[in-house]
């Protein structure tokens, strides 16, 4: 079976973020006033390819966190692993 | 009611995804061979403040999304609104 990991990464509670606080400078500008705080993260759809189980590719998707998408100093990370029967498109 | 607007800004299908093949690559030299590709987008964490509804306030993601959050020539967007009960966290 084939799986996909959708990736969620955010910067850690306390942790200063200059983009968001430029998204909420924008969105003020434009007249959003009521808007009170913006986060900025990243958002990755990781085709994982063949695996064994979904508990196999739960394990591989937190590894790829940990080793590479996201940063454990400044950075947190949570995921969903889902099974995805179509062939990998070759645009994602 | 207050209001938070979860929003996820993806490539178009077709679109070229430079961080995406950066991030397979990397994947790959780390030795996760099975990964058939990598899409990356941004995740939003926007606290939009008092909303008469949860339509008022999805209506009001929405138009940020079209204004300044995601590009409609080559991405596309989508969102989840929740009540948020606790008062806005500064640090969000």
């Amino acid at each position: 079976m084939n799986y996909l990991a959708r990736i969620y990464v955010t910067p850690k509670p306390g942790v200063v973020d200059p983009q968001g606080l430029s998204i909420l400078g924008g969105l003020r500008n434009l007249g959003y006033d009521s808007v009170v705080g913006v986060r900025a993260g990243r958002y990755l759809e990781i085709q994982l390819g063949e695996a064994a189980s979904s508990e196999d590719a739960e394990t591989r998707a937190r590894d790829m966190c940990r080793q590479l998408l996201a940063n454990p100093v400044i950075e947190d990370f949570h995921f969903e692993v889902t099974e995805s029967g179509q062939a990998a498109n070759v645009d994602r």
